[in-house]
């Protein structure tokens, strides 16, 4: 399972997008590192509706006790402002309005369509299938190291207080996807259990990498933003 | 509504069921007090599963962050053991087998459809409809007083410590439904709003109302347990 799991990472995960080529190259336009910023937001907002959504399958106490945590690392707690207000914080570095991005203003229908079937599996889907479809996790601390490494080096608006989001990310992550991989592991004990826990690591893969295939039809030359979907540089 | 909301609670809250009568009154048995705790432990424990489904439909970061702290009630959270934890106390205090509880062994079939069915209701219904069957809380002060009375004037198991699952609710409860009537009055707007949410309530009072007629019928002379069920005092 965990090499099965590994090459799903490998072959699928969204690293290997040409979208983020360009933003961790240096490639990107200030318009482009916008709409990339504000479709995602909608996708980091989505996180704490699907892990209240996967906390709600489970009548183990323990295991909400330690899945809660998903949900205050993103909503906030004590002196912990959450990753939603870092992600607006990084929204308003990069000149957009942070009112505006926080209503989902202009995003791309295909970001929405991704983002809420990820909220549907989790909801339809088992409890093993659900915490599955988190182990893409796996994979994450390697693009949040480029992606800071790239943001710093390449963009001026980056610096430590707006791309706090992946840093705290690095810390958090790990603890996160342990506990998650050991409870497919424990779990998926049928093979097909074990065929369905690979499926919701690809079915993952696939609706970060479409998100990306949005924002590069859109706005990678040559660009096609859909109606009603945000313009760079447009009042 | 405010007023729709209480007559409600007046015509149709199972403080007024026979069952709760019985109990409150001091003329149960220690097999009755046994298969009320054994049966309402399940509705405990499906709380915070509800309440998680409820979060999962919002997308309002402040609302979340208020409603989790129902969560952590029944979950606990650090010094806090929480309501799931004060109810198996009850449990050993009045002679059950903590851990058979825990499993909810022997429950009888309406308490799971009663208490399955309300998750559900959450799960499928608006937002709106969730937070408003949340409102049976408005008369839960009044039977926790009634029912702290009750069981430390007639039942030996009953201490401080044994009750104290009714004496947090009473700190707890009034905060929370605070939230929820708030939100209600003012997301009913419309006419076919409101009567949603007055419906909603009727739901929870009927599913509060079918956990007591069950028990009533399997556990109070004629007594008709079903198979399978918990029988007081067999090995």
């Amino acid at each position: 399972m965990r090499s099965a799991i590994a090459r799903i990472g490998e072959e699928r995960y969204h690293s290997r997008h040409p979208f983020h080529r360009l933003l961790h190259g240096g490639g990107a336009s200030r318009g482009q590192v916008q709409a990339w910023v504000l479709n995602r937001f909608y996708y980091q907002a989505s996180i704490p509706l699907k892990d209240a959504a996967l906390m709600s399958k489970s009548r183990d106490r323990e295991f909400r006790r330690e899945w809660r945590r998903r949900i205050d690392e993103h909503d906030g707690r004590g002196d912990n402002e959450g990753g939603i207000e870092r992600w607006l914080v990084l929204a308003e570095a990069v000149g957009l309005d942070r009112a505006a991005v926080a209503r989902h203003e202009g995003i791309l229908p295909i970001t929405r369509f991704a983002v809420d079937a990820y909220v549907q599996f989790v909801r339809e889907r088992s409890l093993l299938e659900a915490v599955a479809s988190s182990l893409t996790e796996l994979f994450a601390p390697k693009i949040h190291e480029e992606r800071i490494a790239g943001l710093l080096r390449h963009y001026d608006f980056a610096n430590d207080r707006t791309v706090s989001y992946f840093q705290r990310r690095l810390e958090e992550a790990p603890g996160d996807v342990e506990f998650g991989l050991d409870y497919v592991l424990r779990n998926a004990r049928s093979r097909a259990e074990q065929e369905a826990c690979l499926a919701a690591v690809r079915f993952k893969t696939d609706l970060l990498w479409a998100q990306l295939d949005g924002l590069y039809h859109a706005y990678v030359e040559p660009a096609h933003p859909p109606p009603g979907a945000f313009v760079p540089g447009a009042p």
